[in-house]
């Protein structure tokens, strides 16, 4: 077996817990002797132990002498847990493999070094790319101060999202109803415009996943037009945010207001980043689609796409243009519906990938 | 081996065959003896032998009290070449296992009635369904004498086909550009309208298929406004053929020049299957596919997709709406560009599927 091959199933590891650890990155963790596993370990949840702690934990005295395969750099900063790097050498481990360094740029390699200077043999970038692919939210919003953005839009194949402005048209089927609400539970918030509450009022909870994580539903309302009534203050199980310049007459314990002289998207992004959100599901109307776009603020683009034309008198799913950006990442056909996954090339991203 | 398995053979023999017997159908024969392959068959080329004809030749004395296994019923009427029936007669044969009936309404089941009248014993439908995908453009040409009309467009992915009016946007990639070909070498005709020559002064030929079938071209010109200098006039390599109600100044060898008072579509349609166009490819621009699909005289609807945004301001890929006609039959990505292959349902398909 080679370094590879436990770097796999380290990472194997991390992905089972992908989505599920936000703020905190996926990590998974094995520990071999004598070309045995002895320790395996994942980071299952915010405030819960780190991946190596749980696989020197189960390797116990094993451990000593052994090689530790880690998906992240160890951390060496007392958090809400002990530091890993103090942990390692503690159990006296012999050699570590580290698939990618530290998302922070201001900590990345103080790990390394520090096992280093404590005479353990360090090998790092074994397995890099999927490393960091598995945390490319957490990477982005380490390095950006600003969430992980995945703007999805149902469109027609002409890329059109509703026959007439202001009323509802159902574009896509079930499946892809299905896959939405798969997306939710897989964020930390989702956001729309006021614009899709006054026309659809939607509920925007998960209701269909088996995943039953329910994303925070931000709101961007500067007009302060949303009446009581809507679905997403009438509905009380999931906290809704407001991103508003004027305030409300109505209030909730479930509605949180955020009020501001001026909201540039920006703004909001970095608020919500503040408040611990990490990966923002943004689904987009005519005007939030063309602004994110615009402002180049979409790490992931995520269509649907129904087989039929709903001609030029329709709305469509962005006033703007693109050039040179998007890269297709993934095609997948949901019952007659076709979903297409690209990914967004910005100065953020680029700066993940040097 | 059951008939399935035989047949599933006699249908990969008909698939080597596809897009080159035009305006035949691709069919395929095998003859078993005592479970054994004695014959092998496939009709190649209009004008030529037959599958169960070269079939037959190669099993020789062995087709007696054979089984024969052909994807189409064979032919009682003699054509260009003498009937099937009368071949099998003469071999002898015991029995006759035929995928689907012959094309035409009018003769479908006599070729199986006049085997049966000489004590054969035929079963029909053995992979009915196969059979008739495989030929399914002749099916239709033979049922509505009229071409199967794939639709072909490069979209953007909110439906734009050029960035300004009048002007050509490059939109999708060399591996796309490479498809095209492909698909142009599988056609007997292509088809655009003259403001794709005016605009584009494209060639329209082949020249990037391994497959070096040129189709004819045909441009729906009804003002007679194309000038003598473009592409299609100039290069003589390929037929081009000219629908219009005004003459022209120029003419040419390979010039063909349709004159009427009038051309509706459904007119330059019927004209061209007289003429032998079993399959047509249309490379529409905005104006040519909104007619054809509000028509509804396409089969097939091909669109590769480009992941960019045109913006509001561009040129749509149609001035019509359509709902629930359009089956995602097959999706792939092709570079950084998508693919997307829809059957249409209209009253001619249904008839095929009855």
């Amino acid at each position: 077996m080679t370094d590879e091959n436990y770097m796999q199933t380290a990472l194997q590891l991390a992905t089972q817990a992908k989505g599920q650890t936000s703020p905190n990155p996926a990590v998974g963790c094995v520990i071999v002797k004598h070309n045995r596993i002895v320790g395996l370990g994942t980071h299952l949840r915010a405030g819960e132990a780190h991946a190596e702690i749980h696989a020197l934990h189960m390797a116990g005295h094993d451990a000593e002498q052994a090689t530790v395969y880690v998906t992240l750099e160890p951390c060496q900063h007392q958090g809400r847990t002990g530091a890993c790097v103090d942990a390692l050498l503690q159990a006296q481990v012999k050699r570590v493999v580290v698939a990618t360094l530290d998302a922070n740029p201001l900590v990345a390699g103080s790990g390394v070094k520090k096992l280093r200077d404590n005479g353990i043999e360090v090998i790092v970038g074994v397995c890099e790319r999927e490393a960091q692919q598995i945390n490319e939210a957490f990477f982005h919003y380490i390095t950006t101060k600003m969430p992980f953005v995945t703007l999805k839009q149902a469109i027609s194949l002409d890329g059109k999202i509703s026959a007439n402005k202001g009323q509802q048209t159902a574009i896509t089927g079930n499946i892809v109803q299905q896959d939405v609400h798969n997306a939710r539970a897989e964020h930390d918030a989702l956001l729309v415009g006021s614009q899709t509450i006054l026309t659809d009022n939607p509920l925007l909870t998960n209701r269909l996943s088996a995943n039953k994580k329910q994303p925070i539903r931000i709101v961007i309302d500067r007009q302060g037009l949303l009446p009581q009534h809507v679905n997403v203050i009438k509905d009380t199980t999931v906290p809704t945010w407001l991103f508003t310049t004027k305030s409300y007459s109505f209030t909730a314990h479930h509605v949180r207001v955020f009020l501001a002289n001026n909201w540039s998207l920006e703004d909001v992004l970095t608020t919500i980043a503040q408040a611990g959100i990490m990966t923002l599901y943004v689904e987009g109307g005519q005007q939030i689609a063309t602004s994110f776009i615009q402002q180049q603020l979409v790490q992931r683009y995520v269509l649907y796409i129904a087989p039929l034309l709903l001609g030029t008198g329709a709305v469509s799913m962005a006033a703007t243009t693109t050039h040179n950006q998007l890269r297709i990442k993934e095609t997948a056909t949901l019952g007659n519906d076709i979903k297409i996954t690209m990914e967004v090339d910005t100065c953020s991203q680029g700066s993940l990938k040097n």
